[in-house]
């Protein structure tokens, strides 16, 4: 089946199935996180407990780890439940934010990549372009590079790994292994939100709920949440009135509409 | 005075005296719970320092405990906080965010039930159920169960125990005793954004800090919430639009107009 | 050069150089915080833990700290952070949110006060009162005297310690030693969303960045907050959609128009 096909039977998926999706996340990004999965039809759950989250993990769908606002005790926890969403053959997907601005948080990526076998990863170039070992840079929790200057190691680390792994930009990279997905959907005001790119991380996490290939459902999050960017921004007078009409177009975006505006095209890497 | 009466005058009280509501809470929901605080006429106050809760219980007017992210430390510091408020006479209300969930959740439930004596519960059906003693099911920390289900143990639980239940649901269930009123008053839409059932809890907590009789407080609170819903859902074109609208809601229903469109029925139980 | 030159070059700084804000903060308002930064034009980064904080202040511009929701590990964490960001020479900002209202939040900024040397500090009344030892009374967050109150304190205060002091309401008082600036921007119904104050700390944390004189940032962090409050109010119909269009005037005002609508004057002080 072609991924225009599967799109749409995905989206569709989810709100029939209502994937429950666990996230273990930062402070400041939690609320956007669950209002977007609600309004495309998933169940969000956020629990960080050591004490509980290998049993939340065990009624959920899957399972996104947020590194945005880390502290040991949360490090601790998303190995816990990472661990445990694997045994139960349940996907993984981890969101490094401001990997390479402290080495805290590199410490803590590390050791979840060491002990976790996650399923995808996404995050910008900076924080793509650390985790693939280039001393990248990057302000804060914003990059500073390209997607296209750390694509090469991308494609090694997936191909060693077997993560997928997403870069986002102006044009998204979806590596998996020797193959490269770009997604064209997405506005630049998605940069002006807190939180745009944990947002969309949740959302990949509920497409790999219903969707096998964790390649296309990484496109096919990325892909939604860029398509309700174009139509938010359509009528938005800034980044708060963009903030309220992107919410709303996830929810009013029907299977088929989301066939129709998934821009992407897809080929083996440039090796 | 009969509730018609009742609702208006507390709801004029709210926003005469402004009481002081200490919520200690879970991070995803609690911007949205001070949010609807102001726009009642409440003043909200989130802490859960141990270090500090008594303190602040101390100069509040009612007490919210929400066990949405449970850890721990934040148990501890609902039970001292809970203990104080109760020595004080102020009213305390527990919403059980996921019970059922996870075992932790269930613990610190139940230990929060048997270390103080809470006058409101307010959760969805689930949760309720888990409470009363159900072999409940419930999916991470939404419904799978209808408030009907729960009700008949829900008035063993208010009777053994004295605390207002509420269930809510499509229709809600305020259970004290072998009396038991429902509201009608709400759209399906409040299911969509994240921490609607906190909001209320919040709400219902300050109407009990101006109104003795907790399950009317009850009712007040859900009614206020549904009819807000009701007025921001005419003009919403999804749940990211329709969170701005129930805050402008909440902020501009008159007393008058809340008493011409609470809907509600009263009886004594089902027994 | 003149406060109203001063006033739009600091805010065109801002949309150059991006600065990055760490912001050491509550639960409750760090998504408004950092969206009201990226609407400006600044870069926010929360980070809070204490193994990562002084990494992250030394890549940061200025460090914002706010006593929101305390606790023992977080004010550990503000005074290393604090220490670090002013070996480097960065400016530190202080938002006391809840001075007075317990021992616990009284002692946190005590300590602070006493270990780091913080440029700016900003409040409420009940809030700066109590720093500068009037037995001050509060309510939760909110105050409950007025900024005339305490202005004398201030002085005495900002004389002692070279901070410069920040006492927000209907009109606002920047003190800097014996300099007394008022800024007459906002409206009423900012007091009605939660986290406004902590918000407008992080844009005087921004301006900071970029403007030398603290005081002068104060102002225009003031000032550019008031000023995007009377354009959002003009087409509000309640605190929720005002939220909305908050963060949309705050993002579309140029340095022009900031300039024309700054209100203040500035005088020697009373002594």
């Amino acid at each position: 089946m072609e991924i225009r096909e599967r799109a749409p039977k995905a989206l569709e998926n989810i709100k029939k199935f209502n994937p429950l999706i666990h996230n273990i996340t930062n402070y400041v990004a939690d609320n956007f996180q669950a209002n977007v999965l609600l309004a495309i039809g998933a169940s969000p759950v956020m629990a960080h407990s050591e004490e509980e989250v290998e049993d939340m993990v065990a009624i959920s769908d899957a399972l996104v780890l947020n590194i945005g606002t880390p502290t040991k005790s949360i490090v601790n926890s998303m190995i816990i439940a990472g661990k445990r969403a694997k045994e139960l053959k349940k996907p993984v997907i981890l969101d490094p934010v401001g990997a390479g601005a402290t080495k805290f948080r590199n410490n803590a990526i590390e050791k979840i990549l060491s002990e976790v076998k996650v399923d995808i990863i996404r995050g910008n170039a900076s924080e793509i372009g650390t985790i693939c070992g280039i001393e990248g840079n990057t302000k804060g929790v914003d990059s500073i590079i390209k997607p296209e200057e750390v694509l090469k190691s991308a494609i090694d680390f997936s191909n060693k790994t077997g993560t997928v792994v997403v870069i986002s930009g102006a044009t998204d990279y979806i590596v998996s292994g020797e193959e490269v997905i770009k997604c064209y959907n997405g506005v630049p005001l998605l940069g002006k939100i807190t939180g745009s790119g944990c947002a969309v991380t949740s959302i990949i996490g509920a497409f790999s709920a219903v969707e096998e290939n964790k390649a296309f459902a990484s496109l096919f999050g990325l892909g939604l949440f860029g398509i309700a960017g174009e139509l938010a921004f359509a009528n938005a007078k800034g980044p708060g009135t963009f903030y309220s009409l992107l919410i709303d177009s996830l929810y009013n975006i029907t299977p088929d509409v989301f066939m129709k505006k998934l821009k992407f095209d897809i080929k083996r890497s440039l090796s």
